[in-house]
């Protein structure tokens, strides 16, 4: 889970040979990406390999979390740890691009400031909860804030001012890839990841590879309709989506719950009630838990995944509909499809968007570390050179 | 669609110089896999680029095709020509394996037989209507049938005696590649395929890889549920499933045709009855396109592909139902997935599953063309050597 590995694993998996591996190694050590040690008992006898472990310190991301109840701002070490981060809660009404980025600019920067002199930020990344054009990062439809076609990508790359790109992600899609690499869905090559708030998204791993789709529109589970007829209307203006059947207000309604109320804390008031054996917060776990029981089922006979993993405030919410859901699969999945699938909570929790955004802003270093690294260097001469006026 | 290229064109997708070319075409030449030939008129100056063209008769594939209501031997030539075929009708009732292969192996040795002396046959490879682990060509479920874990693709190779394994795949699956390959989704790296007979099933193309899930059993489009607590009931068992609602029997029930009557022919004669303006045919359609549509709109949620290509008993039915599907699109679909999609009918066919069958039967000679027809020389050389007993 934390990236380290033995040189012998390594060459194996990479099918070098040992002394490319110990050269490829001396390499990213002088460049502080990774460093060498005597590895903790193995339990074999003769003398053990190295191990070779991300380097947290030496380079780091700027990743920003654009949710439905928080901005999030953190710099992200390699192995995706958590060195430093600045949080605050966003109101539910529409906000304006212009004070997100605001926000989020500012937690950059004093990040940036509180980072080590000598660590080298190697790349900025944003979740976001909405659909995401890839190339720019732009919001194509954003509706928890009411954001049709906002630059976001390209604003916080120009008010940060720090001469890097940001590139963006869609929160359930960097929440798969996160969960896959670090969390819950390791060795998963077919994975389907659930992300809850006020709606229901979606990160669907095919054949090892994030379902981008043509537009990179892809994975919009929580827009399956499950209810057509009979169901309640959706934010997207269709009626009995699968995110209108089991989404926040679906389950708080159930609850008896005043519509003024909503939020983490609200559904997980539901949820202690269910333990507490209060027969209507249990009626809505029992009806939430056979549409989300419907929705994965359906997945299930699609995507014939190895396991799917429940994000956001489905990781309260599935293990109080753990029955209804099981009951679906069982009545609904192809007998074949259902013989090895796992289902599980996000390991990751609340992190897993901002740590699936730094391994987005990691991409570009691990595909080519020291032409980013020398890259890097550059701009902060030139950058030097212009703080100094010469 | 033919598979002919330019020499210019093959050096440029392959990224190498033209001796390079030159001397690769040379060797498929020699072995009878391609010809070279001069271009018809380029409309450009200058001399131009020889165009390499499969040779279609050289090599072959045997390849099957067990459906609904037939099954099909064919002789397939590179590029996906059918060079000559068998086919007989096959009664909806449940069928023996023991009778499927006989059938099946007694045409493919005429097949063999009617072949030109020195044409080689490269692989062997069958299409089923059932759900198939990939491995072995072992049927997992064939609901249509009533098959249940039969070893249809090891028997129909021993039964051959060909000293070939016979790969299989599901007809759905194979149908989606061949629409890609050579039919109507040629270009598009993110496809559907929806294929309908008595159930329906899906072949789905994500990243330009054919989406196979844990087991193989991915695509189950059909066993996806959009009508939960009203649904008809689905021969898998459960309620509501997309196949329920637009199969063959929804259709010639909501048409108000008598319960004996089934197939193609009774399909189409309720489409021609829409033509000829029948209402309850009319109304038939009508609601068979509302619940294709609900289908539809949730696969391009989830997948957002470029194209959707209704094959088997949809391409008689889509046209008359366009108007709700389109309808069922612009209300369920988010706005940035519906941008690009088309939608289209098999350019293929009822041929669809049996060109995919032949792809699959051609895949190892295409990854190694030289090695296979080494292999296949000395099987013929051992073959004769035992007949003429020496």
């Amino acid at each position: 889970m934390d990236g380290s590995v033995s040189r012998t694993a390594l060459g194996e998996r990479m099918g070098v040979n040992r002394s490319t591996i110990m050269a490829l190694t001396a390499e990213l050590t002088a460049a502080g990406l990774v460093r060498e040690e005597a590895p903790t008992d193995t339990g074999r006898a003769g003398r053990p390999s190295l191990v070779v472990r991300p380097e947290a310190t030496g380079v780091y991301v700027l990743a920003f979390d654009v949710a439905v109840d928080w901005l999030v701002a953190a710099r992200v070490g390699l192995g995706g740890v958590i060195l430093d981060r600045r949080r605050t809660a966003r109101p539910r009404a529409g906000a304006d691009l212009d004070r997100v980025v605001e926000v989020l600019a500012g937690f950059g920067r004093q990040l940036r400031e509180a980072a080590p002199p000598q660590a080298v930020c190697v790349g900025v990344s944003a979740s976001y909860c909405g659909m995401i054009r890839p190339g720019d990062g732009m919001v194509r439809f954003g509706p928890d804030m009411g954001w049709v076609d906002q630059a976001f990508g390209t604003e916080l790359g120009r008010r940060l001012g720090f001469g890097l790109p940001v590139t963006v992600g869609n929160e359930a899609h960097l929440g798969a890839l996160a969960e896959q690499q670090r969390g819950a869905g390791g060795g998963f090559q077919n994975l389907i990841y659930l992300h809850g708030d006020v709606g229901v998204g979606g990160g669907i791993i095919v054949g090892g590879k994030l379902l981008n789709g043509d537009g990179g529109y892809g994975c919009e589970l929580g827009h399956m309709v499950v209810n057509p007829y009979h169901g309640r209307p959706c934010g997207c203006g269709s009626r009995g989506c699968l995110e209108a059947e089991v989404g926040e207000r679906a389950l708080l309604d159930a609850a008896g719950r005043p519509a003024e109320l909503y939020g983490r804390d609200a559904l997980q008031d539901v949820v202690t009630d269910v333990d507490h054996g209060d027969p209507v917060a249990q009626g809505a776990l029992h009806r939430i838990g056979d549409w989300l029981g419907i929705g994965v089922a359906n997945l299930i006979n699609l995507f014939n995944p190895g396991i799917v993993i429940f994000g956001g405030m489905l990781r309260d919410v599935y293990p109080a509909a753990a029955d209804q859901v099981r009951a679906r699969i069982v009545s609904n999945v192809l007998p074949v499809a259902k013989e090895r699938v796992r289902l599980r909570t996000s390991a990751l929790g609340d992190d897993a968007t901002l740590v699936g955004a730094a391994e987005l802003g990691f991409s570009e270093l691990l595909a080519d570390p020291l032409g980013v690294l020398a890259s890097r260097a550059t701009s902060r001469a030139r950058a030097a050179t212009a703080r100094t006026g010469s």
